[in-house]
């Protein structure tokens, strides 16, 4: 057998029991269920593609859109650097489950920026969150939000701190581990500011207590617990979570999109030159002989290309076309690079 | 000899021993250059008694003062509790060095009170500060001052953050202890607040960087260390310190006034009975037997009521015959207590 093919179906494979794996260790609940009884407008392209792989408590806000009750989302963002399509990809998600009325919450986390080095103070950090990031929220339908930086709501300060002193230092270094609470502003942020943040919809001022939706990747996972355990002793509803999976890195199937990786991500606001020059240095489901390939077919789980398309492409009859197409070598791994990248453009690049 | 007499004469020496040794091993300067070159406009009785034991870079304040310039003083205050004497001391001292047209800043730290389990609410250590320790201000002169809850003052938690991000947990657990900094609120009150207090003169708003004294005790120490080197990151002038004894409690010299031990603090509303009563029943630094008094002498340095007029008593020729009477034998330690009590009742209870 082919080595090449054997080694990214072995990449497949290790990827989804990786994801299994998460789900059950911490306890989450798979998307079965859901899939199987939410209603259909409930449903979209997150859920069907397997992007959402696991949830806690997501009924209590199918309740709520079911019931027209009061619901909030909150989903922040870390203004170290523009927004790529891992942030849209995680907005669209947002704005899907906000159509029903979800009062959306969207942090702007300049103090995680900074207390993690990625920016050098407060002040850059809120630069770029007023500069690369809140003027693109119309694009996702989200300019209705609760918008803020952090430093510029430093209520939020107030209620961490409310929250930081029922928690030891201890269990968040269990939580996050000893490199991610490193200095005091990154155990205050993780034991404090990111819970205050989701809980923030439920204060008086928000309309008090209601089902809140969190959709985060599954490191993330360890706050939202803490957030749950928090929430039960401040009298509040234990915030609902969907674990996602994050838009990958061109480059390497099992990292994340990031800026700090040169070549990983692409940005909302690339030119079309490097969005085309970026998805065709991606990594590719296929092996490299043209002949093999039509033998064996390719492996659209991990191509980068195939992966834009399923996190944004809003057509599903089409999705499993290409799907099918490339998994049986009848498209090769540049086809879909070719559809990728006009898609992508088209999406980003607005139309004169 | 008499072996009460020997106790009462080795504690004192224990005290003055442990005063020094501390100043000694924290590198701090000694007050004797303080007393031969201060200007007599900067003398009073906290450094004339020592009260005041040691400081660093007292003379950048002092500096300050004689060439007209900006300064300030900042001095919290835990409104866990009503005031008590003890903070009378410190805020009579405070007073005394404003008067050269020093800005003061009292931050009164309900966040304090809260993460160290003193009180069970932000809520509840506001109550207490607005209702126990801000309307008492004008007493002491310091009406003027600025004057904030830290949770009514959510500047103050941005300004922390970007400290918190400087400095590292393990540092504040070794300056601290790990008691002390136990919960997410502990460290950041400690890694970051509390130190944001001590800067907070010399942001723009207050007029940008400056001289600023603060006054501690010797457990305050470490974080006035934390403050000087976070000064000179963020570019400005390291605060001055000022150690001084804190008021004894009334029940043993080792111990500080605390409102939590029950009979060792006179609290600024306390009624005369009260007052009487206490003072009455306090530790005293006479011998039991009146005659071995008249031939041994008390131990005045020692002795609560004595102690009470050290700390208050604005009459330097007064104190001395005190002093020198009771030393001798000539007062015993009921004539102390009885002066004690007179001139703190007529301190506090207003006369109609």
């Amino acid at each position: 057998m082919n080595k090449e093919y054997k080694e990214k179906v072995a990449l497949k494979n290790k990827l989804a029991k990786y994801y299994l794996g998460q789900a059950k260790k911490n306890g989450l609940s798979d998307t079965k269920l859901l899939k199987k009884y939410l209603p259909l407008e409930l449903r979209n392209r997150f859920l069907d593609r397997g992007i959402i792989i696991a949830h806690l408590d997501f009924e209590r806000v199918a309740d709520a859109i079911a019931n027209h009750k009061p619901y909030a989302i909150v989903s922040g963002a870390n203004p170290s650097s523009a927004l790529h399509l891992g942030h849209k990809a995680v907005f669209d998600l947002v704005s899907e489950y906000a159509k029903y009325g979800g009062q959306v919450f969207i942090p702007l986390t300049n103090d995680e920026s900074y207390v993690d080095g990625k920016v050098n103070s407060l002040e850059e950090g809120n630069k770029n969150a007023h500069e690369k990031i809140i003027p693109l929220l119309p694009r996702f339908g989200l300019e209705k939000s609760v918008v803020f930086t952090d430093s510029d709501y430093p209520e939020i300060y107030v209620m961490a701190m409310e929250i930081a002193g029922m928690l030891d230092c201890e269990a968040v270094r269990m939580a996050f581990g000893d490199k991610a609470v490193k200095n005091v502003g990154q155990m205050f942020y993780r034991g404090g500011v990111q819970i205050a943040q989701i809980l923030l919809p439920q204060i008086p001022k928000y309309g008090g207590p209601k089902p809140t939706l969190v959709p985060v990747g599954i490191d993330q996972h360890p706050y939202v617990l803490l957030a749950r355990d928090i929430a039960k002793r401040m009298g509040l509803v234990p915030p609902s979570e969907l674990v996602i999976k994050l838009q990958s890195s061109l480059k390497d199937p099992e990292e994340k999109m990031s800026k700090s990786k040169q070549g990983t991500a692409i940005f909302l606001d690339d030119s079309k030159d490097v969005i085309k020059k970026k998805i065709n240095a991606a990594y590719t489901g296929s092996v490299s002989k043209l002949e093999d390939h039509r033998n064996l077919g390719g492996v659209p789980e991990i191509d980068a290309a195939f992966n834009l398309l399923l996190f944004h492409h809003p057509d599903d009859k089409l999705m499993a076309t290409i799907h099918a197409d490339y998994r049986k070598g009848r498209l090769t791994g540049g086809d879909v690079k070719r559809i990728a990248t006009d898609f992508i453009v088209d999406c980003l690049i607005p139309s004169v």
